[in-house]
């Protein structure tokens, strides 16, 4: 006999597919939804399904969007370009409300170990976008695949004559200097700023 | 401008009503669910309507079921019923692989406190299907509620000339005897066993 029936079981196992999602986390979540009103548990497959249909890439900076053109490339100062490597890392940026530039996404990062080169990521697109441009603002994450990306684009870029900036590095606001990795104490000495 | 498009939003929003969810990780479910392939999402969506549709509680013991009555008290010996708070408690029990008696789910437990009366949970129903009976085992909770719901049963049942059982109380096994709490082990040593 089966611990869970048919039907949990099989809610179970989608609830798996999610990331960082164990059984036992699986399992809570499949019995809330059967717990839920009827009308409650529709609104969630739908919003599932919703999502799937209406949304797209942006045509334009690769990020996601319910129309071709998404409405910071709609709306936005196209002279500063934000590069990143995936939508939620635009996702980050916006929370902040300060940067009025537009994005582009890569959709990854080099990363030879794993078979992606130039082709495999968004950088032809960046390239055919820098008319008008006055800055590129490399923000793919401070890690070795993060960093190599940044300076491969830097390198195609700057001959155009345009700034290619990247996000600084240093010990994080609020953390304890005790607990920061060498390499990041390092880069916040060399590059320590006069008060 | 929002962070989020509206698609994503929503689904957000959804994911945020699962226990335990906060905004960031339904963000995390949300993209994962943007980037699965449109048949993997509708095979979630799908699971969803389905688990609604096809789970309804078991009319005998209260446990989630396909069936009007489901397959532990269509096929399993009825002669000791195990009491439990929730249909999630079954799946405990049933995973030890041990238990061949059936179930009665209570939803719930008497709490004065939440206004939950005897009325209010499963009792009736348990006392009508006594027939035949030799052992309750009550397995609700060792807390507060799950205790009085368990000695509040009892004391119906008992002058029934029904053996009813409580789960044993004590240290759990591989537990650090440093790290119980007071009460658990003043009930380890008052319950011990002659080895």
């Amino acid at each position: 006999m089966e611990v869970f029936i048919e039907p949990i079981g099989r809610l179970i196992n989608e609830f798996s597919k999610l990331p960082g999602v164990g059984k036992k986390t699986a399992q809570r979540y499949a019995y809330r939804i059967v717990r839920m009103p009827e009308d409650e548990a529709s609104a969630f497959a739908e919003a599932i399904l919703n999502a799937k249909k209406k949304v797209r890439y942006c045509k334009i900076c690769g990020n996601y969007s319910v129309a071709d053109v998404c409405d910071v490339c709609a709306t936005r100062d196209k002279s500063v370009i934000c590069v990143v490597k995936e939508p939620k890392d635009v996702v980050a940026f916006e929370k902040l409300h300060e940067f009025k530039g537009v994005y582009h996404v890569l959709h990854g990062v080099l990363s030879p170990m794993e078979g992606i080169g130039p082709n495999d990521i968004r950088i032809k697109e960046l390239l055919a976008r820098l008319d008008g441009v006055k800055e590129v603002i490399m923000a793919t994450n401070p890690d070795v695949e993060g960093q190599a990306t940044a300076m491969y684009i830097a390198k195609l870029i700057k001959p155009l004559e345009i700034k290619v900036t990247r996000l600084a590095n240093g010990v994080p606001i609020g953390s304890e200097l005790e607990y920061a990795d060498e390499v990041t104490l390092s880069r916040a000495l060399s590059e320590r700023k006069e008060l």
